[in-house]
């Protein structure tokens, strides 16, 4: 059985995500979406909260697990007994950091391999910190994230 | 009356600024300077002492406002009653994150066009924060601002 | 009255062309689309029948004029009384070409400015030589060109 | 089962080609390895020697199949089954090309897939025409390609 | 006598910096392994420690100096009557930085010029925070430093 | 002795070109120019001519060899009993092709050093190609190559 993990912050989770999600799982028994715990940034929402929301954005997706994990992807890969990694490629200012990441990956656990998949067009200029910013500047995000995640963002920001 | 908006942090304006206002000036009935209050970033210099390091760094171009704003700049361009933003181009690394910035205003406001100018070949480098830090570190900064914007650096920097 | 210039081969003209021309449109008093008579490259259609794709393509739109030239862009906009260059900005392979003819224009002709729009997503991975290549590997170029312009390249292509 | 294609014009195959080989030949069940016929530029060798070099330097890969194509990508995926077509990114520079034709064939025909493998270092700088033209300029090639192709490639320069 | 500048933060060294350092000692006569003590970023290790480790490393290079410096690159280019900086090139993500820095330093000084190495193709990924974030996350950094810099990281990370 | 190999088509000579050579005079004890003799490509001077234009364009500096050579780069460094060969870089696009060659070179001759000088910001968008271009099309070529290249080259296009 082919699994692939797709690895990431997700804070939150966007449109351009679940595209790239939705296209794995089309091609790969299955896909694990792996949410990054890192303790050095301050996220918007918390682990439990972005893998609810993951969860609920998710739900016509048969062949996903969603789990999370920290320390290094390479040892991540292996535990769940995977060995190939997926990552969109948004724009080219993302192609250099996601190469030397597949690189380092490869080095550290020869056996993980990194696919790419082009995201699609009309999600190549989005990204979770965008999506963020104009929320926090009061701009519509709808067509950014899915109606839940917007909701969630906007309760989280204006009715805290 | 065609008004375009030229957005920037100009903490402080450089001598690329003035050059990329100047040529827009040339090109349309008004061009509104417009100082970005980013409340989360610390500045160097305060909104005001920003704004008059500008005006007197513009006394020779007529057709010009100069203003600050907050909050999303799809929406400071609608409430001015203009739908062009002007932005300038200093080398490849700035393409991609204005590429996307771009992307996002058209998004929030699809009548919010964007329009780059090319840097001139000499200020094709120079940038604020590249100023700051020279001169933090005792460099010479004549050549990429202004005298009194020179001036006023190391005053602030050296005198207080 | 502000005119400005938009230069191309459009061999033949793309939907990515016209929403660069539909927008300048708005933008200034009058677009003036240049088709370039470049005499070293054999073209898919002579300079009379892409002048007639772009007029048939372009009927909703009032202030434009279509032209052809040849010789340098430089003195073309001079000798045409404007000052101003419009580009559409593909994606980032297009970028370092179209700053090194910006700045070569303004070299040859300071007066010469060069403004870029960013290509719409939709359309940012969209060229006239794709459009040609896919046709004539019998693939579908609906909604890369306008109807006409299809009828008019598979004419040429399989009933010649 | 899970095939995918690797399209290329394999003119010659290098170690960069086998090194993407055989990592998809671990990821997929099937790997079908499909020679372009480019009636356009007139190649190295024909496409029956290209075939059998790349027979030849993978004899130890078993769940391959080498084929040839012309046309247009999109509809050989179609016609052998498969909805995955696999590239190889050698550096920057294949990275916008390799983006645009993955966006083309996706519109051309929305099932086609393309994954992204990166180069590994030792092979990031290495292209067929380079070797090409290594060879032709009377240096040595080892460690380019095959030892077979190698042979090959003298013969042809050098024993006609 | 060639004397030759190369600046850096080696927080830690990696073999990537070794790399570049021993291809520049045979280039010219002397290489001056210049560490900056940069005030505003906590740094992993100390001046003294960076230093230490840098020796350490390099026991094989005779015609080397090690020492740091504050303040402009240019003045200190000066002061140690050198003219030329050396800088390694990992990819093209270095690049726009590296060349903003190589002409605002020519800018500031007249005198001094960058030359630029490419890095070898097996430590073009590497980089101090690289080896930093996989060290702090358990992974194995062997290859990518020196034995001795390697322990010394440990011992800070996991004894102190 | 350290002897530089700058080596290039210079089909004509240009500012920038003098530049580069300029510099590296002043930092390395001898620089050969070194014409490459492409007998693919039909250049625009021959061999004799674009040597000529050299001499008399570089009668300024005395620490320099101009020569010719065909075949491989990399032999012909070793038959000059040098190690190093200076490139200059004028902008992003070379960027990729420069390293790649660099990187040939090496692997065909672990011996070859090759170094870069970033190109003068006035210089940045120049080329030979866009030299000829210009000069065709009757554009003012003054100010991208010297007096004497200029002459030549109207004398050859208009007087042939």
């Amino acid at each position: 059985m082919s699994t692939v993990i797709y690895p990431g912050s997700f804070d939150p989770i966007t449109l351009g995500h679940i595209d790239i999600i939705s296209r794995a799982s089309r091609m790969f028994d299955k896909v694990i979406v792996a949410v990054l715990k890192n303790s050095t940034k301050k996220p918007f929402f918390s682990i439990d909260e972005r893998i609810e929301l993951i969860k609920e954005s998710l739900t016509d997706i048969k062949n996903i697990e969603i789990d999370s994990f920290d320390g290094l992807l390479a040892d991540y890969v292996n535990k769940k007994g995977a060995t190939t990694v997926v990552r969109g490629l948004r724009a080219m200012s993302d192609f250099e950091y996601e190469f030397q990441m597949a690189l380092t990956n490869k080095h550290l656990n020869p056996e993980v391999e990194t696919i790419f998949l082009t995201s699609s067009s009309e999600y190549m200029y989005l990204s979770s910190g965008m999506v963020r910013q104009v929320a926090e500047l009061g701009g519509d995000i709808t067509g950014f994230v899915p109606e839940i995640v917007k909701n969630k963002i906007l309760e989280k920001l204006f009715k805290g």
